[in-house]
């Protein structure tokens, strides 16, 4: 079996480069190790950058999102017991979407499969061939090859494309906490975002839908779910959100819990040969900043057009720059995310010069014009390269 | 001996307050243990915000520094071999002015001492009553008591007044580097300030005058002066400017040099019954931001207005508000010059991510207009509160 572009990983990355491929008339194969119903459903990101929407949207695939996405103008930061809006919208002219990434992965798998596309099911990747490009993989019982002129790595941090990359090299960063998130069915209680700084730690006020809460706590790294019943889910919230003085938490029931670690990830560079990294297989950002599906959309579509060229022209002059290109703005997302959570977290190890830092950090965000244009800038998503 | 405000030590927050008191018709001594050839010859800081000089101006005290202080519309940040201007003027209307702090003192004390002022050099405080508003100093041999109405603690970070508040809290921050600073003979090799970051360490070209240099290298905090003969200093700062590519580092005979400890620190609050702290007394930062004169200023600012108040009207209201209002001000700068410190200096303990997220953060200000407008509207000074 022969295709153009191998692609490992049916997540939104792998998927939006096979359908922004097939828009340039470019064939490829996606092979994805879990089951339709299992990728549809994995909860994931919400918070599209404006220049995610109008990919999905110029490509053909923004149907949905244009009538279901929440068009959002700004958010709160809240901290010593008051709110501070940061308006996304009138310091930038641009902004930002909620729609659920595993709304887009819906969409994609409709949109490929509509438009006669490859994407294998349980198909798992168990080797890559960087220099022939070649991908042996598992499927049905049965061990196939693929073969192709190009590989596209989209399976995520734990994936097999990052470690066929002989000698990448990786640059990481732990957290010591954790987010505790919670899906409730109920409605948000506020319009906007709220991202909350209290000394008992972090916590974000965010939604799926407008019947749909999305709820963050910080925690120990090693937090156990089963210390949290849901009455202290909810005590906790209201204590972090200081309620009260005009509005209430709403509370509903949880459908959904779990604890997501707080890493930073990048692996330098993302391509080797005729293999390329994007999205998570390659960087991997805390979620603060809401960046990780916004680094994946933006790799691949440089990618799409380093393609694009190739096969139009023959030049390899974007696909040379591929890692370049990314880079830059990996590691703008990288620092933005780093610097939003160091901002908004709760450092257990921090000293009292370093919390009262952080506070005067925040007063400054919630006062300066600059301050708020740059947190503002970077939320909403610097220009695609 | 009575006076209404006792003032210890004659450096530039001590006379300044001293000065602006006059000017509002109250009456103060100043104490300081050196002599006059010593305060007037100590090297100090020399980049003077806009309210700095606003205030020396408006009181009268701001004629050579009209006619000597050189104003800067920007300042250059050099890294990866190349300069990225910052318009500081363009970005905020507000502009700095070169003008050392030894130059301030000479002409304050000059004014001090035409306008009839009481400053004792050699009066060493030793013991403050915070309760009484006395002060017990040793001059010429002999133990003398100092009584006021109030006592203002301008002595510097290693001065008695800090001491004499009950309960004070502290806050600090070590760095692991210092700056060895060496004043030339030469002209300044560029009109603006530039501030490097290299992999070697920090550099800094500034100026004291149009024909003295004044430059800066990180070192270790244990450096030896000894081992900086002067070939290596013009060397290390070849290496770390980047020099060549149409500029060179011109060289001159060094007249001074010496080695700055980098250091934060915060004392809370800055009033304890009659006694007022102001300046390097209740905090330092690191020269990075050039904040610490400014902030004495700043101090002693708001501290002449909330005694004018109270002698003109009886009222204790700006009194009461004094330590509050100041240290929202030094927290910001505090935050300023931990940040512009961090953003330049090579951390020896920084891992491979750190480097790659400073680096891109310095990318950052460079090319985002809302980040440089952040670094110039905190390096011009905030207004004055």
């Amino acid at each position: 079996m022969r295709t153009q572009v191998a692609i490992i990983g049916g997540g939104p990355a792998g998927l939006l480069l096979s359908h922004l491929l097939h828009r340039r008339g470019i064939a490829s194969v996606v092979l994805e190790s879990r089951d339709r119903a299992y990728v549809e459903r994995r909860q994931r990101a919400g918070m599209l950058e404006q220049g995610t929407t109008d990919v999905l949207r110029e490509s053909g695939a923004g149907e949905r999102l244009d009538r279901e996405g929440l068009v959002h103008h700004g958010l709160e930061l809240r901290f010593g017991g008051a709110g501070h809006r940061i308006p996304l919208t009138e310091l930038t002219g641009r902004t930002v979407t909620v729609y659920a990434q595993t709304e887009i992965v819906k969409d994609l798998v409709a949109r490929r499969l509509e438009d006669g596309g490859d994407v294998r099911f349980e198909a798992r990747a168990v080797e890559i061939d960087p220099a022939a490009a070649t991908v042996t993989y598992r499927q049905g019982g049965r061990t196939r090859t693929l073969e192709a002129d190009y590989v596209a790595g989209t399976d995520g941090f734990h994936g097999v494309s990052r470690p066929a990359v002989p000698g990448v090299r990786t640059f990481s960063r732990e957290y010591p906490f954790a987010w505790l998130g919670v899906l409730a069915d109920v409605p948000p209680s506020t319009d906007e975002l709220i991202y909350a700084h209290h000394d008992r730690g972090f916590a974000l006020h965010s939604l799926r839908s407008p019947k749909v809460s999305r709820l963050y706590l910080q925690v120990a790294p090693d937090e156990d779910l089963a210390a949290w019943p849901d009455a202290r889910i909810w005590d906790e919230l209201a204590a972090r959100f200081a309620t009260g003085g005009g509005w209430e938490l709403r509370q509903g029931p949880i459908t959904d819990r779990s604890i997501t670690p707080m890493r930073s990830f990048v692996a330098e560079p993302l391509r080797h040969d005729r293999l390329f990294l994007a999205g998570d297989a390659a960087h991997i950002v805390p979620p603060t900043g809401a960046k990780g599906l916004n680094l994946a959309v933006s790799d691949v579509t440089v990618l799409a057009r380093a393609f694009a060229e190739r096969y139009a022209s023959g030049s390899e002059t974007l696909l040379d720059g591929y890692s370049e290109t990314c880079l830059r703005r990996v590691w703008r997302a990288e620092h933005f995310s780093y610097w939003m959570t160091t901002l908004l977290h709760a450092d257990p190890h921090a000293d009292d010069f370093a919390r009262r830092l952080q506070r005067s950090h925040l007063d400054y965000v919630a006062s300066s014009r600059a301050a708020a244009t740059s947190l503002a800038e970077n939320y909403v998503g610097l220009p695609l390269p």
